[in-house]
């Protein structure tokens, strides 16, 4: 199989939160080098799911990437304790943020990568002076905060959005990632991927898939991201 | 007189609060089948002009449909409560939402319209991903919450934004309603439904114009009205 | 029957809504001299009964006393629409005020009487300098704005509480009347007067049992008014 | 060594975050029944430690007691989430609450018991109509959500405002427990114990003092919570 | 004249504020070692006065105590910066607080003395377990905030809340000092220096009376404290 | 040299606080017509560098524009306050407002030029409809609030913004001015007026160099604008 550039990012969510570190070196032992961690105040939408603490005690046991989305009302303290314990990627929420330009700063002079995320409804006009100062844009594909509602399905949008923002970071000339988030499916792969996503959030309805191992859905997962490369390749 | 597809909605405060009753009589009988109700939580703008429980009681007593404005900074709760009540419409103001894809989704599966409501000075490209799942956009023409206060104008760019929001609606090839609400007066709906309008908002400067029967008002609305949809073609 | 001096000042909650001109004449027709309204602002408590412009509305076609009982957030935006009306009394909780003083005299300036409203748990200790600047304190004996909810039950520490109010007021010699609200009930009228309330909010469990018309209604009231007077009298 | 009716909670923050099930099987072998677990939102104080989540996951593999200390602005979803979860005692802060009575009957009706929390600053007048209601006063010894800062030491007035809240008890006739939470140490047992402490919340510096296991620290703890027991008898 | 114990602390914003130099050049010469200063948010109260950067600049040339009165919402923002800055007493109010031990922690380890203020109508019960870690309470005599409200008048509860709170700090064997702030005029000091006021917030009905000199209205005043002493004597 | 159009406005923060009034007949001397104003409330941004009540007292010795740059969370409160003082030109900040459209009326209706500001990051979709209702558009070119930051740097996006903005209002044949803020120096004049500013906050960087006089620096800041007016001339 043709090796990708698609970056699988397993969320913390779907593993044994009560058995975290051998979590962990499960993924690890996938070769996978990226851990996706959902940080919610409970404000921003009714879900508090991680701790702090246990992101600080997860970063000591392991060098895998933590690539974290913070959803809260308070953006420059959740970003500063990020970047205390020492995370590879920050994202955070342009909709609850009016120093903007302040964030990115703080994240990108804490040596971690720079995501802004986008709610579902949230127009790609938002990101006009932003997006050459990311390293990523996070598009959300279900109401950031109601994963665990099963009326939640992926917004019918989903594609048209990566595709627009694809163009956009074309159009500029840009290498900025395209993250996506909520209800990543094997079936939606080849589709998202195809328009231009680039990292692939990843829980129940993919990686994390009941009845087969890790390491039998992530050959799945990249036979899926293939598809989609391909796609994407045809679209040019 | 050509029969219009244009909307006339009493605003419910513009009728006799005291014999609410009677008054929704007086308007089914002119054969009006939409109540326009403004639900203002005084935090949004200083102003809390109806209660909640008053909409719950007229739900009892009529099948007019009821088509509510809510201004408030806490569109779950209020969202929720009509959906309790059973309403027919449920706008709500995209700058007080987070989760605007979801507020759409729990009004669409309640059976009821979906609406998003835009202050005057709010850009179109707010509603970039959003608008294919409305089923109306309400432009306000004056700031939301204010009707009571004598210095509220119309704004002098409504028929310039309905326009926009026409072209906008059409090249996306979708059906969407246009709710104009704020001084809806005889002399401007000409130019109002002209542009664009398809539900009016009416209150004392039009339906309700002292000195003159709810029927005669209507009738030179319908005039009116008229008017403006031969502009409208004229337009074409 | 003995002439009583406990007022009965029913709930515009508990009257018909949707016919608020005749249900304030029914209420006038009985000699009743107060009508007790709840403004509540949907933050405060997840309600929001009724609105500022009906109390407007309602000013122009009667004299009857307007008791309002403030639950909202910004008491003093509250406050100033009340006095803009003109009522005859406003109560507003102390638990979200910082201002106290400064409410107090406001309304006071107004020409209108002064409550300070308390929740159920609220520590008559609060009261130490405020008490003796006050017309009213408006004990709470369910929780405030939360009267449609079935599982709200009448305090068991209500008498209590009246005691202990009322033994305050005459240790500092004080003319402070009592009002209580909260599933006052023809049952537990004599306790409650007996220990000292003088002011009765009446609604469905009162004044407006169903089955009987206000006037008999009001009797029966005032028979277990005088019980609970004969009871304070025994008590002394 | 002479048995005692004082609960040792272990405090989840003080366990293997990243091993929980391990840590609760630990404490469990013990012959420990309850687990105290905080809860904070971030915004009460600048401090997120535990996830909403986990402690769902937490229930489904042990039926060890869950003693929940919320510390959050949202009390009545907090309690809602624990209720849901199935917890057996929840406490929440009267410092952020307005309808204390109310959760009280929530958390009552759920089954759980009830506990109210309290800052070291808080005085106990605010429990005047509230103590009869609850199970358990929760006495914080350092501010609450800040037990990771260094500078954070016990209060000087711990054991006054215990004495003086187990008199306050006793007066009442009551079985209200006190727990006390922050730097309860190996040295402070005897004395807080000795004023009427019932529950301990213990951490570092008492039952997972570094060097000894867990069985070592929990026998060190129980003679010194006899100690303090002989005080409290000498003090009758 | 007999010397007191008495302090003046003219109030900053009775004084030049476009000349500040000057003004505290000319309150030095008079031999007065402190500077009330009042810091408000714009949301404790609709008032701003002065900015932080003033009192920053202002530290730079004087050695004059500065006294802060913190009047705010953000209590451990304001209360760091005051600490930044260098100031020689920080008062905060306990209305606004949650964390009041960790604020009179976080001051008293700057080596700043800890004031905690009070508005009008704040009960003296509040202070049950925080009188002891204060150096001063500082109790409002008109609503904090409102000072150039000229129908802001000083509470008639002034003399009694002070005697009040004297009689507290006797109880505990206390040298709290009390202050106070508010309309504090040449008629109303020989009573509340009577009462037991320590400290005197000065403006422009005591030191700054127009028509005379600051050592002219300071010699009165010190009269006037002679005469209050006289009285507390007096009353012992 | 060449008469400009642009103007520049003395930032307040950069003069001598604790000497106003001479500040301000220094800027005056210089023929300097306008006193750029920096009101900040502490929530908005962690600074709250000046009093409202100093520029209450700055407006009663001098005539100069006062150009007021509100940074808060209530705009209609500080609005309100600005248009008290008898301002000449009021800019508030669209990412915390939602009745746009009101302040920009209040501000006219009371005289004042009316200027919208925008945080670096936010987009001029954001102007789509109010753009012609302004007299000027401030752009931050540093995170609002954060000057005395080190860390802050002027945003590297500043002319490519200024040029855009200047693009659309030649589009729409409109006369509103630019006005830049933060870190504008003599190095970057030449640029930012290229491009288009027209009004520049002049701090520390610029008209108040250390080691040059006030008309020294202002010589060399007119030689730059000119220098920018040439290079705008040029790219016509």
């Amino acid at each position: 199989m043709q090796k990708t550039n698609v970056t699988i990012a397993p969320s913390i969510m779907s593993s044994d939160l009560l058995n975290l570190e051998r979590s962990v070196r499960d993924i690890e032992k996938e070769g996978i080098d990226t851990l996706h961690i959902d940080i919610i105040d409970g404000s921003f939408s009714p879900s508090m799911p991680l701790g702090i603490d246990t992101v600080k005690q997860l970063r000591k046991i392991t060098n895998i990437d933590f690539d974290v989305h913070l959803m809260g009302n308070d953006n420059e303290f959740l970003i500063q304790e990020m970047i205390n314990i020492g995370v590879e990627q920050i994202s955070f929420h342009l909709e609850t943020s009016i120093h903007v330009d302040r964030y990115v700063n703080l994240i990108r002079n804490s040596g971690a990568k720079v995501g802004v995320a986008l709610t579902p409804s949230t127009p790609l006009t938002s990101l006009e002076y932003i997006l050459p100062q990311c390293d990523t844009v996070l598009l959300m594909l279900i109401n950031p905060g109601f994963a665990t509602d099963k009326n939640e399905k992926q917004i019918p949008y989903a594609v048209q959005k990566i595709s627009d923002l694809k163009k956009l970071i074309e159009e500029k000339g840009l290498n900025t990632r395209i993250e996506v988030d909520g209800r990543v499916s094997l079936e939606s792969i080849p589709d998202l991927v195809g328009a231009g996503a680039d990292i692939l959030v990843a829980g129940s309805t993919s990686l994390f898939i009941k009845g087969r191992s890790l390491g039998e859905n992530k050959i799945i997962m990249e036979e899926k991201i293939s598809e989609g490369l391909s796609k994407r390749e045809a679209l040019k």
